[in-house]
């Protein structure tokens, strides 16, 4: 008996997109309002889903507290009420919410209590984003075969 | 031409998270304040997942008004306004909200209109729980190999 | 400038809706599958509304997070995962969402930073109720007349 | 790192369900109220998904403001504010809403940006269809034997 | 101890805008799109609010299920799956959302349960329209003068 | 027949609390993590509401359409994906979301189509704040006396 646990944290943050690979004139064109200096900034939601067989004693994934005290000490305790760009996670890419998600999956790659199979954010109410690693199901497949 | 329907129902519950095969002592470790022998609740929301052909003529998946008198007679006339310990499908395991979607798919697995996929139950605004049967992708793909 | 700011809190619990003063039978007829014995469950959501004067230094109408701390202290910890009839607050009263509003009222009434104008509790994404306290605006325009 | 952008698209449309290769009475039959000859409506949600590579210097799968542009020339200047039996998509096949996922996913096939992997279109609060496309999973795991 | 009690209840409708007393011409200018002779529909969220003491037995301040009852006779069951336009309620006024309030109002004040004290419509995500009826804190202010 | 329209807008901003009549030490102990030099950001929901009668021809409050170009230009177009603190409106106040919504209420007082009798503003699920603009019930209760 398989099944997945979703678990949402939120944050409010702010970001701005501009990459140091491009001129001034380049980040402005690609990112558009999203490239002014100040920033602008995001009330993020972060689902982050785990697989695993459901215990036949305790009927759970894993053990949610568990979950919660993890995210807290790496994910909230950090990312809230930060602009992302000052954060070390992104000094060397651009803070874009496909980024963050895969900033989040390496960070809960590390909790043990069962297998991260997917991390999905919201940036706004129209706007989100998965990332379920590199493991993912076409490499599954194309092992199958 | 396959299309997958999701279809939501409602229901408030009361559940208390403990074992049989657990001292007290052990149950309270375990369960913490979801142990309390008085329990507490939840506004479940159930959604069910078919996938099928899109009929032709109907442009439907399926007779959604049969799977509503189903979701009806099945699951919401029984599991709402009730504690989820006094229920038969819970007798032998605890009413954990992965065992909910568990149970919720072998009752939806009896509908005949389409073929289930999912069941996804959210247990409060950050938590949900996903069971997709165990006729899964994995096994799938562990077939076609 | 005066200015409202409203924050809310969640907790999920369960009640059993019965009067000392009926008969089982009448309770029954009242309640309905809400008076069962071994009750149901919400995830209630609590907002609370307080009025003042906006600081004009701070820009804030009170300290948000004091007011957090009260909230932890007087309501989350104490009405997070327990059923409502078990507590003190509701010996002698029927927990319903209507009294629940009233008990809510009452805690916060003790918060000193800002006026307490209004305490709405959403029991279901169908229902809510609302309690502004006994000195509403039609208790002021009296007084004015 | 492949990751999956999703965007939401809102319109307000009315529809009648109802097809030609029925009689009246069996489109009453079939359909029920959704059937009357004035039809009723909804405030349709719209989800595209994307996958595709994380570009490593702009941090993106996509161009957003490109998508945006698309969509309001191909989906909400046309499905916003209209009677969807009037429009060419639905001709010859009933404007159900599994039928309009798969004429959304038609539309936003022709995006070039990224591969479009989904297209969710929310009816009501409780009511949801998703339409892959038919070069989904299934096919895949077949090509996979 | 006056409290006030909030039900929503939902129905998916479609409506054109067109007046009477406008050339076609006219209605066009005024109403644009929403003139569009085949219409367009929403999914329409009702809330009233009726306010009363709370029973002192009871905890409530009406009987929840007669007010269900009340509302589908009155309400869900005529104007669920419909055109408006086709309404007796409709003969005369446009159905714009503010007169859908004012209609909703005129049968809510039939429910002799508690007093109405205000209705609420949303017609999107980002629309809403109020109407507290006729006898409201304007009229109780000028009294008090 | 006298109705209100609330009209949502939205937009994705970042800020800092800081007040120029504090010195850092006590910025930072009034602010705390707000106080951060960097900002962080919300994702910023206003809702407008105005009051009128309702056109007994058009059944409207007021022109919507003149509502949102309005409001394109005087807000959405200035506040999102900019951060607050480099705004004219704020160059003298915190912007914290209390003056937000003074500053909305301003802004929109200037609307000539209804009488704007609220401003509310979410800076997250959890958090909004209401300003209804100092011709209040409370000085027009006194004015009645």
């Amino acid at each position: 008996m398989k099944a997945y646990l979703s678990r949402r944290y939120r944050f409010s943050a702010s970001h701005r997109l501009n990459s140091d690979s491009y001129s001034a004139e380049q980040n402005l064109a690609v990112f558009g309002k999203c490239n002014n200096p100040h920033g602008h900034g995001h009330n993020y939601i972060v689902e982050v889903t785990f697989g695993g067989q459901v215990d036949p004693v305790t009927g759970m994934v894993c053990d949610l507290g568990a979950l919660d005290t993890f995210a807290h000490q790496h994910l909230t305790s950090i990312f809230d009420l930060v602009n992302l760009n000052t954060l070390d996670h992104f000094k060397t890419m651009v803070p874009s919410t496909e980024n963050l998600a895969i900033v989040v999956h390496r960070i809960f790659s590390d909790f043990t209590g069962a297998t991260l199979t997917n991390v999905h954010v919201e940036e706004t109410g129209n706007n989100s984003f998965d990332y379920p690693g590199e493991i993912g199901p076409t490499t599954a497949s194309t092992a199958a075969a």
